[in-house]
């Protein structure tokens, strides 16, 4: 999924945009619930601080887990490919629906909708029961269910747009804006979109307020090695 | 203020995008109200219907004037920079501040934040009295002016960045950024960008829906020259 | 058209109340999304300028178009026919439908439901895909299904009254009343007795902040008539 | 005071208008407090029942208490001020204050103004610690206090209309509108109009839904007489 | 009904809490509209003023009529059974329905809902057209109803948790809670054990601002017992 | 800071109550940011799934960190100090304030506010600018920093009750009731209070939807060991 997924990046950057794709080193094959969230910022987190240092970075789950911790550890923007899938609707149509995996992860999608600001635009999230890791397998219909959801979503949810709510479909966008006629988004291709587009503006993520570098402190046991030194461990 | 919009522009612009600035050929010279606004969207609709086609179209107005409008006669996206700053904004800041230009035109910048969803994120609107084409005067202390109350806004309103509320005030992010340490957003840099990320996912503004082209009908007298021909109409 | 809603407007007028009907001299046949709303304010505009003047204005479209760019320009009330009839619908039920023409407009009446702080109170805007003009065609069968949907919004809607969303069905309320046996509300109707109340209270547009009279400056080009010149603007 | 209403009322009312005013016979000399608003609505519905019959109700205290209760019991409109204000203000101003009499009762207002969708209209609900009864003092100084804040409110609210939040108000609206050169809506004048106006279109609350009468049921004890029999106990 | 609230009181209360139940001796014999509602404060207010002096008071309708008055006239705690129940629901579940008894009903649950910021918790109030005093009766195949209503609300809600709307349904939740394997909530139940929690921590209902003990003032005519005498009310 | 938390939960706890105090065996000595909160989630974990088996669970952070992911793993009731106290101060207050530590860690209480529908309640967060870690010091004036907050709160935010926003205030709350004559609500109170309530009622969280038991997957590197299995995994 990994390749899949940096596949997605590459095919929209700019020219001289490198994609660096990393799989989380520790944590869940997949992201399905707030547990799954929870333990997966740990990898994320081992990304920013001991992997290549990048102009930005990108949160390739659209649950955008561990999204403003993130945001501390670095001045180099982040962004998760929800928001950015979710910001990228707005400009092309007043309406669109999320179409994601599993109907307990709705629930995680819907916080997100509230917390970006768009009840509005956000006409409706729905679920497929398509499970995350299912996307890979070309035995399984789960392309087909999602075209199916894809079209109930245009004929009942008043939108005029789809946002695919799971990077693991990101190779299925052609194929839906085929058969659907209408803009589909993948949030992938949005969040390194949206990545140059701040990094070409020359913004950085505010170090004033709640996104300045960790307080200083010890942190115990296993997790010792992250004790926040002051603005030092931003990127070390 | 053509001049600085188009350099606003050509600053962030990546290599192979052209900028091509219009100076709208009938309307007020400057946008200050609501007659202002409603009457700038002709001079707008002249641009996109008769001006040379462009893959996107950028509206250098804060108040975002025409925008529904503009989505409906062409395909090619049209962004807002107020619409682009505040997206642009919510990527790099927890909250922001926008300072604009007169106290009378707070009201409409307050109604944009609720139609975008940015109610949380936009912590405050300011006004400063300095009037938009006092911007271009090298005597006036506008920029002064703006500072002090970007200063405000940072101490008094639990922001840590601020958009600016008027692309005529496009010249001062560097300026503004170097004073007060946290990221300064003009609109015009915002929707160039913003622009530039859309096209190149391949989105164009959805058909399906209330932006679909014009209904064919006939307009009376002075605007009888603009009377929906169908989807022909686009981009004519 | 024009005489139907003059009627309808006179029918409820109060002894002494004169109602005076203009047709846009320029501008859509009718209004049928944001293209057709934008473009027909400069009619509006014309009307107050150099129509007779009034103690008050109705906008007789349901999208309230040109509302605030018309409050600037006279102090005499303006009133939308959209927030007339929600508003007089919020007096006597505690929940009401829009029924509306295209499926298209409905986003138009969606945002004027929450710019008028409706959210609760209007329980939904149902399209009939009637188009406007259709409404004036004894043959069509646009009754019936305008009935067919007000019946649907009374058994789905949780609404105890119906809020006709086009100034072309002005006609219908006896109609429906009799059929429905709940209150139908006529947005020209409601206009004209809002507009008589205001009016009766001695109540004018505020002119402190965003609807004074536009600033002077002036206008270019097709538009240079429209300068304003200052408060002599209001009621030239 | 019930005078002073009553006067208020008479000044705006159409000519073949009565306004038959009367004090509550049972039940609180002034209205400043949640237990006061409930107390007071044995009284309303005492008016309303033993009563002459009226073609609408007005209830002229600004916390509208007992509004919903008795729009079961008539089909005539009834009308609380505070909702009549609210809604007018809209008309004519984009946003407004509510200039009230003590601090304890301003939460009352605010609930209120989110049950009346105003919570963008009414910027700022605003405690002048004039007590009700204080207003029919002549010696006592709330005139001046009551101008100084509304002064206050036009100053730091954005509003540009004032909402007098106490039916005690009444006499006051040309003092302050010469004093302050903005609109200023009297509830009881605004009741007046609105209610002529909901007559004048021949509409009557929704039988419809919750507003129908009271589901015929014995009362026990101090209250059996209140027993309700179905619809006839509408304008017994 | 009064006998199966007490004994759902009792059944979940601590060791040590004595659960006093009262049926109001004025007022309706069930609650089903806002005229019931308001009729109810009064006999409320009597057992309040009148009956044995309680630690914390509960107002066994899930319209919670009269608790702010309530709250006015006693220090204790005073909770009503529909805030209790939703509270408590937010706990254990992320989304709940509230199942309750008419349609007439259901604008006074979802009142209480905004009221009480549970517009995202709650996702759906429900009526079963089951009347209040029907619940009593072993013939009625009222609880065969009531699990239908709850199966509908988890297939269709996307809710994980029933809330129960009316005291009267306090004997069913064992039988729902078998049937259903998801939490089914009773506010009787509910707001004993938050009385106990509130109690258990000291707290008492604020008596700075609108919760005061009622000014001091002449109750009119059939009221005038009811006449605020200062603080000295509270508990009299 | 364990000891002080402990001491006020077993303060309020009823008979029959045990209290087990947990110190996070890994993450940050302090919680004061979005980075400190998600790598405190990993401790919260393995109290839960290594530590004693308990009716209830509550985390004793004000910021409620991974208070989802906890309810995941477990069936017994999981309760935050933020959300218990804000719901209980509903009970016996129309306003309240939260006065907090760090600034920076206001944006973390307000995006709880929203979460929990207390945008209504929560009048204000203040920040005292007292970090966690000071509040120990009985040399630093943390207490009169925070009485002052307190009082200041009271006097300009309309509330009538304070909420405590960090567990180390718990030992504050009599000497701020006896300085402020509100009630003052400490979360770690409300918390066990809201605990006890919940089990006494039977109520377990849903396991229905988002809740459920983690779906078995592989998790790798560092956090294999938390590979959920399934049910199993809860209380493991």
């Amino acid at each position: 999924m990994t390749d899949l997924i940096a596949e997605a990046g590459r095919e929209v950057a700019a020219p001289g945009t490198e994609i660096i794709a990393a799989t989380s080193l520790s944590g869940p094959a997949s992201i399905e619930g707030h547990f799954d969230e929870a333990m997966s910022v740990l990898g994320l987190v081992d990304e920013i601080l001991d992997g290549p240092r990048a102009d930005a970075y990108i949160i390739a789950c659209f649950g955008d887990p561990g999204l403003m911790a993130a945001r501390e550890i670095t001045d180099a923007p982040v962004l998760g490919i929800a928001e950015a899938a979710m910001h990228a609707a707005t400009f092309i149509a007043t309406g669109f629906s999320v179409v994601t995996t599993l109907e307990r992860t709705r629930i995680i999608t819907e916080h997100l909708v509230r917390s970006y600001g768009m009840e509005h635009h956000c006409r409706r999230v729905r679920a497929t029961e398509v499970a995350v890791l299912e996307l890979e397998n070309p035995q399984s219909n789960a392309r087909a269910t999602i075209l199916a959801e894809c079209e109930r979503a245009l004929a009942e949810d008043q939108s005029s747009a789809i946002v695919l709510g799971c990077a693991g479909m990101a190779d299925l966008v052609r194929y839906l804006e085929d058969k659907l006629q209408v803009p589909v988004i993948d949030g992938v291709a949005a969040a390194v979109k949206m990545a140059e587009a701040l990094v070409g503006m020359g913004l950085k993520t505010s170090k004033r307020g709640d996104l300045a570098p960790p307080l200083p402190k010890p942190y115990r046991g296993k997790l010792s090695a992250y004790s926040p030194k002051g603005p030092a461990l931003i990127a070390s």
